[in-house]
């Protein structure tokens, strides 16, 4: 236990008292770091996704890139300021749940909290997958090795994530601005190199489309919106600030709200950069070469083996897998706000050391590596489930808000301005596009996996639903209610001594003498029960017990031919609580044995463990319980003596 | 439970009570299918394993393998006679085990126990391997399937006898007689096609080696002795019968000996007879067609895709899956012979629903699947683990039994007879022999596997001797030595109502307060504890406390700002235990949920677990014990009503 324990300071520091909750709060800086990750990495693949749709229509369907990444940019500017909006109508938090529940009710909240849920599980395992992607671009032997690595950069994601989210925007801060300097030169340079006609030919297998449109017969609408649907996962994350507002420095709001559009603009020059530099760079499109596009351009932009490659696909790796670290922050937080609800296991609001939701950053780990280790960390397999959600939550977040501001025009001042107008219209305008975008995403990426999630959304509320169920029987079965506060009686009773005991003896030795006088302490109404599963245990026992001149307890012999404990112990229960002249239900006393080493709980019967579990079981079937006292004895020692446990010294003898 | 029950009634069938054990027992002819399956299998791979040596050196020196099978046919002979003197020395099971341990003493029983152990694992995992690729050889799609086709074989023989061995003899006695028709009727047919002369030519890759040995650069002694330790796998499974004799219907020494002696012949037989026909049909050695050495012949001599050849690729796949069930037979009996004496877990020793040691089947094909994954499921990568340990067995057994007619020449009449030289004389010449071989077999094969075996064995020794260590410290722990009978004292006691109790009350609920009730019906001393996490429950706890008008019983708060409960909890007890005037350890009662779906459990954040584990773990620290009521509270109920169970009806109020 105590090696355990010191494994465990070491890898996540020393415990924090809950009074210093507060204090982990992040700079406007180190917020930009860890909420925006996850959107502005989606940079790194958010182009090659329309291309690989495209690529299928043809080569020279691929310039059409270029037009999808603007109205994708443009998408992406309505939400987030439907978003701002919500972060100064919400300053404790207003992620899609709390705004879909409390402006739209509970169904809509619960659709909402899956939604990101599983959106969140999905950024882990893409972003990790992707980073992946950018290091075996960089470094192809290590292809094989695809899925360990992944694994390894959660656990390290979530090592992080258990010393405390203070902690964690300092480390993530560097490689953040790093990628976003790195791409900035990146396109910078390649502008350039572009605007004075110093691009590379194409090898074999590349193509520059130069952004000409050529015709092709297979460019159907549909081939359109699937591409435009893979683009928007470059969406994904923007809703991250708007989930953290707590986490902000005071004034939270006005910080939040200058963050999301620091984050937004970045973003949207990032992607509209990377997708021009991919339409005039020559490029290989879902070739088996195995090296992302972004790889491509970077090598394209300052050559394979420069040192400013090696940095770009560094930072990208690392950026991505901080954008896991977005969701470590928030989903955590979000199902802890949910288990507040009293919709998932109330462990999930327990602080752990480090005053972070520890169950909630185990929780995300495990369901990401199993995704992970399931698309064999291929991150374009994983894409088409992951968008879905997110635009779920979004068009559910903003058709919130557009009950919030017909609510709040009701107040005055607010009504004056007449500025709830503008704002309802930006909010209703962004729910029908999102939910219009919602709809285009799942049709178009439905066979490829989204039906995984359009599943998964309806099962995780219908769990939600019984959890709820649970908490709210629970409530209600352990409330006072219609109870009287009455004063105990604890003056002397007249009855004390009459409460049933029922020691288990199954044979006689000091730990099963000891529990006989712990019950004699208790009570005289004390019997001794043995199970007899060899016939020949029954005489033999009834020797000991007079020999040891207990004839004065009734020792009471099952015998058991089937060798089952459980069934007869259950039986003579209820046939004492039947006898008992009060009514009392009888009260089983168990020893047990308590050993020194771990190894050694395996060389027991567990007869213990098959009581508990009976009475356990018995209690579910017939209602009514029995208290089950356990009085341990430590093997090793030879401590008891009747004399000195059972009678207390310097106190009379009884007969 | 009550469906778990049932598919486990479906699987296993009804219990049978402990009386009917004797009535358990086997025919010889049934017997003998049990107890030779494993023994007579082994002809299906020895052959093989022999030329797989042989191969090495040249196809020139695969006639080599005709006199080496007549040198282990002679070796067989000699240890199967020593075992028929075990036999009827013995009558009441007479394996290695027991054997060495009366008459070498208790280090010389380990070895041979441990060596025993592993053989039989190795058993289970060489026989079904071999029988799949008995199948794959006649489906060689089934190539890749060899893993799990072998894990669900495993699994169907582990069913079939945690049914009962009865039942087991039966359904297997037919496929075994199966395999030794077929097998005889391949020699026969084949004898005859040899004399006729109607033997094929061989194709590309194969070669007849007409019993000739042609001289070879290469073949050393040391090959040859190679091809000699691997053909020893035919040995294996001859000490099952000796192991089993109380599985006999009595007479059980005489129809253990005269099975055994039909066992050997046969097997002399088989393997003789395999043996000359792979020397004088074409055949390919270790190629790459994956086909067994005995289903080539098979091919050969009743032509590929006729009845005969399907019919006995499936006997002997069948045959082997049955060896397997040899060590299902032998293996929980020396189990719970060996965890009888104490050195092994005594679960081992508890007789299943059908009077069968399920356990020890339980750890024997677990054991035995790991073993398959590790290898593949290929058996000639684990025959160089196999025969080991079979060889240090049969050395220890026939010491043990030179050592046995030296203390039996002293009884009269066997001194008269003169027998006792013979018989001692035969096993010193086994106990020899087997030593030799025994040797032999460790260096040829140390680096092919067995040196695993060899680091296993003493590894097993130590576990057992340090379980045995724990369950003499278990037993003098609890040892009524040195004490002294006394009466109890079962009349009223003046201090019956001083036993410290402290109810643990995190919150005031039906479920805290019915746990109240019962600790004041058992004690006067009682106190409540509250371990607060958050500071805002100390005040909300005290009030309501007052409110409900409990002011009579002390209420301790614990503030716990690191939200640790297990430390306040013990560090508070031992300051009630020090402060308590009779010096009486404190007794905790801990109200606990009982929920009626098995998921709910994981809603409830286990405080109850958490306090079991730190008093248990005070224990193993401090020594000093407590006991622990647990005062269950079904969820779902309201039935708790103060006036109900805390204050039994019709007693007069105490103020």
């Amino acid at each position: 236990m105590d090696r355990q324990f010191n494994i465990r300071r070491t890898l996540i520091g020393e415990p924090l008292p809950t009074n210093e909750a507060s204090h982990q709060r992040l700079s406007k800086l180190k917020a930009l770091a860890v909420f925006s990750s996850d959107a502005l990495s989606s940079s790194a693949y958010a182009t090659e996704a329309i291309l690989l749709v495209l690529v299928a229509a043809g080569t020279g369907a691929l310039a059409i890139s270029w037009p999808i990444a603007l109205a994708i940019t443009a998408l992406l500017l309505i939400v987030s300021f439907s978003y701002f909006q919500t972060i100064h109508a919400y300053p404790n938090g207003g992620g899609a749940y709390i705004v879909s529940k409390e402006n739209l009710g509970n169904n809509p909240g619960l659709i909402a909290a899956a939604s990101l849920l599983i959106d969140y599980i999905l950024t882990v395992a893409v972003s990790v997958s992707a980073g992946v992607a950018a290091l075996t671009s960089a470094f192809p032997a290590l292809a094989d090795q695809r899925v360990p690595l992944a694994l390894v950069i959660v656990a390290f994601i979530t090592l992080v994530n258990l010393r405390g989210v203070k902690e964690s925007g300092t480390f993530f801060s560097i490689p953040t601005y790093a990628f976003i300097v790195g791409i900035f030169i990146m396109i910078v340079w390649g502008l350039i190199r572009i605007a004075t006609g110093n691009v590379p030919a194409p090898h074999e297998g590349q193509i520059v489309t130069d952004g000409l449109i050529q015709a092709t017969e297979s460019l159907t609408l549909f081939i359109i919106l699937r591409a435009f649907s893979a683009g928007c996962t470059a969406l994904t994350g923007v809703e991250a600030i708007s989930n953290g507002i707590p986490a902000f420095k005071a004034p939270e709001s006005k910080n939040a709200g200058q963050t999301l559009i620091a984050m937004v603009a970045i973003l949207g020059m990032l992607f509209i950069g990377i997708t021009f530099l991919a339409n005039h760079f020559p490029i290989e499109v879902g070739g088996h070469g195995g090296k992302t596009v972004l790889s491509q351009i970077n090598a394209e932009v300052f050559g394979e083996n420069t040192v400013m490659y090696y940095y770009l696909q560094f930072a990208t790796l690392f950026i991505l897998s901080l954008a896991a670290n977005t969701a470590f922050a928030d989903f955590p937080r979000l199902a802890s706000l949910i288990a507040k609800d009293r919709y998932l296991p109330r462990q999930l609001t327990n602080y752990g050391d480090r005053l972070v939701y520890s169950n909630g950053i185990i929780l995300l780990a495990v369901s990401a590596c199993v995704l992970i280790a399931l698309f064999n960390a291929r991150e374009h397999n994983l894409l088409p489930l992951y968008a879905v959600g997110v635009f779920i939550s979004f068009t559910l977040s903003q058709s919130g808000m557009v009950i919030h501001w017909l609510k709040e025009r009701k107040f005055e001042g607010f009504k004056a301005t007449n500025s709830w107008r503008f704002k309802l219209g930006m909010n209703a305008f962004g729910a029908f596009l999102t939910l219009t975008v919602g709809l285009v995403l799942m049709v178009t990426k439905f066979t490829e996996g989204a039906w995984l999630v359009i599943v998964a959304i309806p099962i995780l509320i219908w769990m939600m639903a019984k959890i709820h169920n649970h908490y709210k029987e629970v409530a209600h079965s352990l409330s006072l209610d219609g109870l009287v506060p009455t004063v105990p009686r604890t003056s002397r009773l007249t009855d004390r001594n009459h409460a049933p005991l029922v020691v288990m003896m199954n044979s006689l030795n000091r730990s099963s003498l000891q529990a006989l006088d712990y019950a004699l302490q208790m009570s005289d109404n004390v019997r001794a029960l043995a199970i007899a599963v060899e016939p020949e245990q029954v005489e033999v026992l009834r020797k000991r017990w007079s020999g040891w001149l207990l004839d004065s307890i009734p020792l009471d012999i099952i015998e058991s031919p089937f060798r089952n404990i459980s069934e007869p112990l259950i039986e003579y229960l209820h046939n004492r609580d039947e006898s008992d002249p009060a009514k009392l239900p009888t009260i089983v006393v168990v020893p047990e044995f308590v050993v020194t080493d771990w190894w050694a709980k395996f060389l027991h019967n567990g007869t213990t463990s098959i009581i508990r579990a009976a009475l356990y079981q018995d209690q579910i079937a017939r209602g009514h319980g029995r208290p089950v006292v356990f009085v341990p004895y430590r093997i090793g020692d030879t401590l008891y003596q009747p004399d000195v446990i059972g009678r207390v010294e310097g106190q009379p003898s009884a007969d």
